[in-house]
C-alpha cells in the first residue's frame, strides 16, 4: 500500500515533468497552421497515464542519472506513441471513435487533419531529442538515442507489429504469433522508453544496461495482456475507450487464446521475471519495481 | 546543350547512387511484415526524379565534399519525399489515384497499409542519419542534420505547407498566402536538401552556407510553379498524374492567380536571383547552376 502511494507520487512527477517538455515543443495553439497545431496538442495533452516517459525517469532513477539527462528522451517516446494512437484510430485502420475518455483525434478534428498530426508528432519526437540543449548528454548519445527511437518504431518496431495486427484480423493466430505482434506492436517502443535512460549514460555497466533491457521486454509483454484483460474485464468509462473492441473485431488476444486466468497468470509471471533482473539494483531501482507491480494491478 | 547532357549525366550518377543506398536502408520486399515492406519499396523505388538527393549531391560538389559523406541525408530527404506523397494521395487528403505513372500506394496496397508504409519511411528517414556510419561525419554534424530535416518536415515546415494548403481549399487565396503555402509544403524540404551537404561540413564559411541557402530558396519557389505550370499546360502520360488536378479541386495556382505568363517570368526570375547567388562559387557549383536552369524547363 505504501509502495502504491509512492508510486502514484512518482508518476504524478514525471507526468508533471513531461507534460512541461511536451508543452514547450508543441507549436502554439495559436501558431499557423492553427488547426493542425491545435490537433496535435489535443492529441498530446490529454490525460494520458504517460507510461513511456515514467519508464525513462524511473531507468535514469535506477541509474543516478539527474532527470534532466532523459527530459528529451522521455517527450519523444510519448510523441511516438500519441502519434501511432492518432494513426491506429483512424477509420482505415482500428476505427475507434474514442481515446481516453474523448473522441480520438480524426472524430475531433477530420481525417487529413489528423493523418497530418501524426506525421508531425512523429516528427517532432526526433527533432526534441536533436535539438534537447542540455550540455550533459552528448550529441554521440544523442545519435544513439535516434537510433534505438528510430528502430523501435519504424516497421521492424510498433509500425511494422501493427502491420502485422491488422494482417492477422480474420485469420487464426497461434500463441507465437500473437506475442510477436505484441513484442512489436507495443514491446518496442516500452524497450526504447527505458533505452532512453541507458543511452544518455553511455558508460554504464553492459550488465545493468542489459537487465534494464531483460526488464523492458518482460514488462512490455506484460503490459500488453494486461490491455487485452482489461478490454474483456474493464469498465469502459474507467479504461477510457470502448470495452470488449477486440472480441467486436474477432481480434485474437491472450484472454481469447489462453483463457482469463492463465492470461493472468502469464503477465504475473513476467513481472516476477522483470523484479528477478532488477535484484542487483539498489532502492533507486524502486519506482521501476513500483511500475512493473502496477503493470498488473491496474484497471486502465 | 551540352550543360543539358552533363546534367543528365549528374542526374544518373546521383539517381544510382541514392538509389543504391535507398535499396540498403529499406527492409527486404521479403522480411516481414512483407506487405508493409513492400509498400514502403514500392512506394520509394519507383522511378522518382531524386531532385532532392540531386541537390544533396550537387551541393556536396560545390563545397568539395565528398559524395559519401552525404549519401545519408540524400536518401533521408527522399524517404521524407516519399512519406509525403504516399500520405499526401490517400483518400482524406488529396485523393490521387495516380503516382509517377503507376497506381498509388494505397491503390496499389490499400488504405491502412499506405498509411504505416508512409509512417515508417518517416522514421526510416531519421534513422538512416543516425545510423549512418561513414567515419567523416561527426556526431555534432548528424544532431545537426537530424534537427534541420525535422524543422523541414514537421508542422511549421512540410507538414504544415500541407494543413496549409488543405485549409485552403474552396477558399480564396491571394499570391502571398499561395507563395506561404509552397514556402513550407514543398520549399522546406528542397533547402534541407541543400543543408544535407552545408552542414556535413560544419567549417564552411557561413557566407557560402548562406549563398548556397538562398540558392535554395529561390529555386525552392521556382520549382513548385513550374509544378503549378505542368499541371495546367502538361501532358498526364508524361507528368505521370493526372493534369488539370488542381483546377478540377478548384485550387488556387500561381497561373490561376497570376496568368501562365508571369508565372513562367516569376520561375525565371528566381533562377536568376538562384544563379546570382552562387557567383563566387567556381565550377563546383556548375550542377546547381544546370539544375536550376532544369528545373524551368523540364516537362514533367
Amino acid at each position: 500500500m505504501q509502495d502504491a502511494l509512492r508510486l502514484q507520487t512518482f508518476l504524478k512527477d514525471c507526468q508533471a515533468r513531461v507534460e512541461q517538455t511536451l508543452d514547450r515543443a508543441l507549436p502554439a495553439a495559436e501558431q499557423p497552421p492553427k488547426r493542425l497545431h491545435q490537433a496535435m496538442r489535443y492529441a498530446v495533452l490529454s490525460e494520458g497515464k504517460r507510461v513511456r516517459p515514467t519508464l525513462a525517469y524511473a531507468g535514469a532513477r535506477a541509474i543516478g542519472l539527474a532527470p534532466e539527462r532523459v527530459d528529451a528522451g522521455a517527450a519523444a517516446v510519448e510523441l511516438i506513441h500519441a502519434y501511432s494512437l492518432i494513426h491506429d484510430d483512424l477509420p482505415a485502420m482500428d476505427d475507434d471513435d474514442l481515446r481516453r475518455g474523448r473522441p480520438s483525434c480524426h472524430k475531433a478534428f477530420d481525417e487529413a487533419t489528423a493523418i497530418l498530426a501524426g506525421d508531425a508528432l512523429q516528427t517532432l519526437a526526433f527533432g526534441v531529442i536533436a535539438e534537447d540543449k542540455h550540455g550533459d548528454t552528448s550529441d554521440g548519445a544523442r545519435v544513439q538515442m535516434i537510433a534505438a527511437l528510430a528502430r523501435a518504431a519504424g516497421s521492424i518496431g510498433m509500425a511494422g507489429g501493427q502491420a502485422l495486427d491488422l494482417e492477422s484480423e480474420g485469420s487464426e493466430l497461434d500463441l507465437v504469433m500473437l506475442e510477436n505482434i505484441h513484442i512489436h506492436k507495443t514491446g518496442a517502443l516500452i524497450r526504447a522508453s527505458v533505452q532512453m535512460a541507458v543511452l544518455a549514460c553511455p558508460d554504464l555497466d553492459p550488465e545493468q544496461a542489459n537487465a534494464l533491457d531483460h526488464y523492458a521486454k518482460c514488462i512490455g509483454l506484460a503490459f500488453q495482456i494486461q490491455d487485452d484483460l482489461l478490454d474483456v474485464e474493464g469498465d469502459t468509462d474507467v479504461i477510457g475507450k470502448q470495452s470488449g473492441a477486440d472480441a467486436a473485431h474477432e481480434k485474437a488476444t491472450y484472454p481469447s487464446l489462453m483463457g482469463i486466468g492463465p492470461a493472468h497468470e502469464a503477465a504475473n509471471d513476467l513481472i516476477t521475471d522483470a523484479l528477478d533482473s532488477l535484484s542487483s539494483f539498489d532502492e533507486g531501482a524502486d519506482p521501476l519495481r513500483w511500475i512493473a507491480r502496477y503493470i498488473v494491478n491496474r484497471d486502465r
